[in-house]
């Protein structure tokens, strides 16, 4: 989303979680990477300052200096108080789009984070609906006021909390938040952006 | 602490919780109140954008357009997400603070509020002190990285939190945060600012 922000549409290369020596050359083991003329650059919040220190003639992410840092925290929220909950609703869907040593890593080292199995997790996983929604009152009640988390227009703020919308609408269809809820207006309004862009990725839910 | 961060220490008037006709003037029966070269402007976030808007020359509390609408998210998160469970942590100690009508009208209006007597209150306060310390993680972990909220320097972000953890400490001396918690350690920087401004405050903790 930042990417498309800028403008920018490059071609995506998908991994699988067992292929980590495809992305041994960025010297760790995760992704996102971006690869932009050459510099390597990891992590969504590194890639998301890079773009805008390199370009910053283009639509801004951040708006100044105090908009990044402020938008920082607004990625610590999104990441503490509101991620872990959304993976009690999903997190046991995503076997279903794996296959093979993928299915069986993901399973494992999951689980084991968790502390829980799959199958128990889709089973109680319906008594962590109302705190996740919950956790997203601040998000409902700042976006009665404006279209964006950002303002009349989006930026990363928005971007961030999109992002985990968008892997739980990838990997499984348990309605995570109602169409009407404030908060799925917002989101419908970020599937929207770019012509679509987001909307268009493979889902199991809308 | 907005008026402070654009270098003004107007006198303030203290005002009861029964003394609404001081404040009819107003249009409305809550404070903060400011008056400013006659202008009249209500409620603690319209009074940081009046003073941003009035007094751009001075520093910055949002630092720009989308600033404000990040800063108005922050606001709505330690609205939402921190005061609630604040609330249970020290409401209860507020009586403490009051005599006669102020002290009849507090105790009546917020019990009824919370559904809960303060001796109830202050019985249950201990279980959520664990909640409220964890409503402060996306603070705790964006703090580990900066100074402020806002940055290298604060800015309205740090003290619509701050806002919250200043009104605790003068009503209550329930410890409500470890002095060696990231967080704790941002509220003292905060207390400091302006030749210490807000430690000056008649505190019941510190």
């Amino acid at each position: 989303m930042a990417l498309a922000h800028k403008g920018f549409f490059p071609e995506g290369i998908p991994v699988g979680f067992t292929e980590k020596s495809l992305i041994a050359f960025s010297g760790q083991e995760r992704v996102p990477i971006l690869i932009d003329q050459g510099t390597i650059v990891t992590e969504s919040w590194t890639i998301a300052c890079h773009l805008e220190d390199s370009y910053p003639d283009r639509p801004t992410l951040f708006g100044g200096s105090m908009g990044r840092n402020l938008a920082g925290f607004i990625d610590a929220w999104a990441t503490r108080s509101v991620f872990p909950l959304l993976v009690r609703l999903v997190l046991c869907d995503v076997v279903d789009h794996l296959e093979g040593a993928d299915a069986d890593y993901v399973r494992t080292s999951r689980e084991k984070q968790m502390g829980l199995t799959f199958a128990a997790m889709r089973q109680e996983r319906d008594r962590w609906l109302d705190p996740f929604r919950q956790s997203l009152a601040p998000a409902r009640s700042h976006l009665k006021r404006q279209l964006f988390i950002s303002g009349e227009a989006p930026g990363y703020a928005d971007y961030c909390l999109f992002g985990f919308f968008q892997w739980a609408r990838m990997i499984s269809s348990y309605p995570v938040i109602e169409s009407s809820d404030t908060v799925g207006v917002w989101r419908s309004r970020v599937l929207e952006l770019f012509d679509g862009f987001a909307s268009k990725a493979p889902a199991s839910s809308n």
